[in-house]
């Protein structure tokens, strides 16, 4: 089986015409869960990082194992309020509205190399974001990488800049 | 160092009397996240089981790399309305009022045994609610490990049928 055989696809759903994808069921196998870490962790071949960054809450549970696996650090970027200490914070646009992520302002040192790791990429609102917080505390973003990419939804043009890759493309929205 | 060391503790927050224990800078440090994941998946030693379960958000980052150093599928339970196919629910007390959490119901099949990965137990509310569930899916809890544990709190006499273990235990709250 390949990676995008695990994805389940449900129409029309949050709303008719829209096709969701879900990642709970490769998470949920075995297989398909080694699969797509391994699949994360062979992305940064020859990238030479510090930290594997990941936003609340999925991108947590494919940016934590690949930090594990590489022996790295890894950074939370939480929702508004979730975090401790002292942060900094974003907003970004969603589809309707606004929401703010943030980072705690220690968890990145200037000078370090950042890898950004999520399940998703859509308008690429939530990377963006990320890109944004890594900047302002002088780390560097060495490489993205996503488990799918809703294609039709031009997130890739928000982060042209950066060394872009996603395991599975879906054409549409 | 110990793993403990790696753990930021913040007196009076939320609210006077108060010491929050910050996992952030464990998992932040290459070497504290490689020590705590290693140190779970040695609360595992000669566990037969299927499944690691974890819930949102800051469960998910110490679960899913568990799941994957153990080739295990990993069972993510969410807040209410997250998750996108049919699941089933369960409510539980927090110190003002509850919250909902939800798994797929097709998450866990009959027979299966389930080990529950989280940061921290408290009053165990989560996890309780989480064993509840399990349950119902004709799953079988054999190991419930947790990076921390407030024994002030009492969490562990809610789950004195299963087999508990913490990496570290703070005998405050």
């Amino acid at each position: 089986m390949e990676l995008k055989d695990y994805v389940t696809t449900i129409p029309d759903f949050p709303k008719p015409g829209i096709m969701f994808r879900d990642v709970t069921t490769i998470v949920n196998n075995e297989d398909g869960f080694a699969m797509a870490i391994d699949q994360l962790v062979h992305t940064l071949d020859g990238i030479d990082f510090d930290l594997v960054a990941g936003s609340e809450s999925r991108g947590f549970i494919f940016g934590a194992p690949v930090a594990y696996a590489m022996k790295k650090g890894f950074v939370l970027f939480r929702k508004k309020g979730k975090l401790p200490r002292e942060t900094i914070s974003e907003e970004y646009d969603l589809e309707y509205g606004t929401a703010t992520l943030e980072v705690h302002k220690d968890a990145i040192k200037p000078g370090q190399k950042v890898v950004i790791i999520d399940d998703l990429i859509a308008t690429g609102g939530t990377t963006g974001a990320m890109v944004k917080m890594i900047e302002r505390l002088g780390g560097e973003v060495v490489k993205i990488s996503f488990v799918m990419e809703l294609a039709g939804l031009g997130g890739r043009g928000k982060l042209k800049d950066y060394d872009v890759e996603s395991l599975i493309v879906y054409e549409g929205k």
